[in-house]
């Protein structure tokens, strides 16, 4: 391709808005344009990596038998209803009525529309198992749009839903997958951790993200020095450090206190004990039925909100009590009770089952309760893992957890009969002449944000370095020096020559452009080969060769470069 | 593939709803499935037939330089609202809002997007012309979906915006894409005709609708013998047979008229005199502004609404009055007036400059007006092509007009500075330093549209006969008879070998399964070539080879089938 024909337009500067580094080069190079935030324009250029990293999902995809179709883009509102996620999406669900008033929803993934497909079919046991995906646009009505293309509103997703007779034939596939997924990434040279992570309003028993470890990724999630572990902040299991766990419990008490004594921090230092001993209480508000919910820890745990929403089935429905909130419970912050507001739902992390002789639950003004033990003094609606997990915490198999961050590139979901049984139909018939439900499992690769995640992982003070799986051309050919029409006829015949090699060439032809500015473009945009073609190398009848990641450029004939990458 | 592991269904039975032989052999067949109306699911097997033409699409656009990109495909409203589109589109046009407020079209096509897209850039003349181009899904929103993929609501769309300097440049990249939208199609066995057409809602001064010929189509068109003229209904241009043309005015007369004589055949009994002497009106509401259109043409002509909408700029917004639209203006069907009615508009067909001593235009219930002028007794806001061609016209240029149906699957617009003169800063910087607007033009092929054109040209009492350029498969190779283990081997040695010779063959492996059903499911599928491996073949070591155009099966070595088809 002839650069002074193709519509890519680097800019010498960027963006001070962009603080990610992918943001900024993905768009200063010319790859993504936005159009309002979090919607963008893959230019010429980032189409085509983008399709180089479909290529490659496509590849392995089909690999293991797993077959491409595509799906509306409109989803009708009652397949959602019938699973009841036009609730658990919250404010994330776009919909769109059509003028006879059906009511489309813009899918953020496609669960329903795929069962709703297959459920058309008179399925028998010698159909499954099997794996239907596609490459469709994905929306989400995301309150805040971030880092380029790190968090977007409108996407290209790999969404993949896989059909089985039973677990133990679904738990193959999942395996299977998990080993496909990590194959995609390492082709593109992205290593990825493999975390438990939360299902979010997807729903069924459990599931994992692919993590590309990065300081800007979103994704915060806890593993074990030894590997043995790895699981994302929402669901990280860690043991608790209960207070004077299995001491006898000493009388309840009301006792007085100095009225300075309001933060945690301020009872760590009056009663001289460690933040464990201290009853904390956190409000959070469904925001659909507007019920209140205390969550109880001890002092030393944090409540994750992930965790309380399972637990309480509310997922994405729970937000934090203001202070009008606590005013018509009776109280204000700082002085909510453990025990007794009427009205509000009490969980308690499983702390409490073990901790004794709890100081706090009960505070007043200038009062407030000791040896408070769960179960004789209060007890709560349930008792769960609400808590989080922090760095230092043991797993519970052992283990100091290690907080990493990274950017989730994929997802792989048990549904188990969570979709099957929610919507009527979803069902094959036995090899007995039975009906039964099939059981489930879908896979996501989220397109855009595995381009951003490659661009953060390679590059430099001067660009990207694209790996040369995914890079839009292996070749990047400048054409240097004062224009004249020998070192252009010359330039010319190695662009030929290497373009009829089967080699994919970016040519920079452009005239009356500095050598300085074709350098700065050429690091910007990252290939993986530079090739010069100066004065100086034409009077060798050579080609200057350079990979991108390298200092030192080679002068060689283009004949021997052609071989080189031909023998790779 | 093979077939068991392949998510295809077809069925035996269509449904009686489908009267287009592609809806019913596309369903059928197991290609597409229905969501709800008009909105389709396409299944592995026709994801791969729309694959195969989108690749052509994509081959031919890219070889004249066209660059491939994405848009998003929400487009924020206020775009439309800069070319005043979101009237003219009318209700075809879905929108929807994000929780923070913007809206957004779910664009039918994309001018906007790319204008706004070009104008973030300085653009020099340099950098044109250049000429983007995307797959993308598209929305209508039509009030009534129709004949499977020929008209629905929900598709994947080439459009592609070329930007020129000036209208000579464009002029070049205009018949070159005739050329190249000529080839594609051909490409896929289809023949088209190029015809004039109108624009729509797009804008600009000319456009082109790209037609395969067809009895099912929606597009009425007509040519010349001698092919020198073909143009869309719509705007069609054909001489007019004006009554009494170049002969002396008479004095205006208002005469008694029985009471009976109220349609146009009662006129021409009572005066016996040819329909070209009567005026008629008909008229017609914008269902915007609520004004009144009365379109007048003599009783030969009928008026076509896309014309009349052109001549007073008012495409899509007009509709047929109501007969309490008639009430308000005093009159009811049949007696309203040439002239005269208060806060209506009258717009006249270029006939009336030309007719004489015309009859009718003021019909009371026992009198009507003779002789009357255009220009004399009575004259229109404007007189202007607004009617309606017919077989048997006279093309402007001379030769008979003849009707032809087709399905339009592509077409081309000039937009010119339609565009760029209703969005601010879509200009370039010439040569001499100043600012000026860009030319463009556009074009699409609608990818699904095309899909249906080739069943409805393909296809036998049987099934589909799809050509091999786009066939999701070049063979079916079907294993018939009694399973059996050694007629099972062979049958996969067969299909080994036809597939590392690159040949892309579904395995119709299925067991306890007749051969009239491998049959059946064969025909209706229409793979270009039908390879049976039965015992009796194995018996000789052949295969049975036919092509699905052909009545008779040939015996031959696997080996000679794979050089037969690598000569090709």
């Amino acid at each position: 391709m002839r650069q002074s024909r193709y519509f890519l337009k680097t800019s010498k500067t960027f963006s001070e808005d962009d603080k990610v580094v992918s943001a900024k080069l993905l768009k200063q190079g010319g790859f993504i344009q936005e159009s309002v935030a979090g919607r963008y324009y893959f230019l010429p250029i980032g189409h085509k990596v983008q399709q180089r990293i479909m290529d490659i999902v496509k590849e392995e995809m089909d690999g293991v038998g797993a077959q491409e179709m595509v799906s509306p883009i409109l989803h009708p509102v009652e397949l959602w209803k019938e699973t009841n996620r036009t609730n658990t999406t919250g404010f994330e669900l776009m919909k769109v009525k059509d003028r006879r008033g059906s009511e489309f929803a813009l899918g953020g993934t496609a669960e329903e529309m795929f069962v709703d497909l297959v459920r058309k079919y008179q399925l028998s046991y010698k159909d499954l198992p099997f794996h239907l995906y596609q490459f469709s646009p994905k929306f989400r009505d995301e309150l805040r749009a971030r880092g380029g293309l790190l968090r977007v509103r409108e996407f290209i997703m790999k969404d993949g839903y896989s059909f089985h007779r039973n677990e133990e034939d679904f738990t193959k596939t999942y395996e299977e997958m998990k080993r496909v997924y990590s194959r995609i990434f390492m082709r593109m040279g992205l290593s990825t951790v493999i975390v438990e992570a939360d299902n979010g309003y997807i729903g069924g028993e459990y599931c994992h993200e692919f993590v590309v470890e990065s300081e800007i990724g979103e994704s915060r999630y806890f593993t074990t020095k030894d590997g043995t572990y790895a699981a994302h902040e929402d669901v990280a299991k860690f043991k608790r450090n209960p207070a004077n766990a299995g001491a006898e419990m000493f009388p309840f008490q009301i006792i007085d206190q100095p009225k300075w004594v309001e933060t945690m921090d301020d009872n760590v230092k009056h009663y001289g004990k460690e933040k464990n001993n201290f009853l904390k209480n956190v409000v959070y508000k469904n925001r659909i039925t507007g019920e209140i919910i205390i969550a109880v820890v001890t002092g030393d745990l944090e409540v994750n909100q992930s965790k309380l929403e399972h637990a309480l089935t509310m997922v994405g429905q729970l937000e934090s009590a203001l202070d009008e909130d606590l005013a018509k419970l009776g109280t204000k912050h700082g002085y909510v009770h453990c025990w007794g507001h009427k009205g509000a739902r009490y969980v308690g992390d499983i702390v409490l089952a073990d901790a004794r002789n709890l100081i706090g639950g009960q505070k007043e003004d200038a009062t407030d309760s000791v040896n408070v033990n769960y179960g004789r003094d209060f007890t709560c609606e349930l008792l769960a893992d609400i808590s989080a997990a922090k760095s230092g915490d043991i797993a519970e198999h052992g283990g100091a957890l290690i907080e990493g961050r990274g950017i989730e590139v994929g997802n792989t979901f048990q549904l188990g009969f969570h979709y099957t049984h929610l919507m009527e139909g979803a069902v094959y018939r036995d090899e007995d002449g039975t009906e039964k439900p099939y059981y489930m499992g879908c896979y996501g690769i989220g397109i855009g944000r595995t381009m951003a995640a490659l661009v953060e992982k390679f590059n430099d003070g001067k660009g990207i370095l694209w790996p040369e799986s995914v890079a839009p051309f292996q070749v990047h050919l400048l054409c240097i020096g004062e224009t004249d029409e020998k070192l252009e006829k010359y330039a010319d015949r190695v662009y030929e020559l290497l373009s009829a090699s089967g080699i994919d060439v970016l040519y920079d032809d452009r005239v009356k452009m500095s050598a300085g500015e074709k350098f700065f473009d050429a690091d910007l945009i990252g290939l993986p080969y530079r090739v010069i073609v100066s004065g100086k190398t034409m009077a060798e009848e050579k080609i200057e060769v350079k990979k991108r990641s390298e200092k030192q450029g080679v002068l060689m004939n283009a004949e021997t470069f052609i071989a080189q990458l031909g023998n790779k």
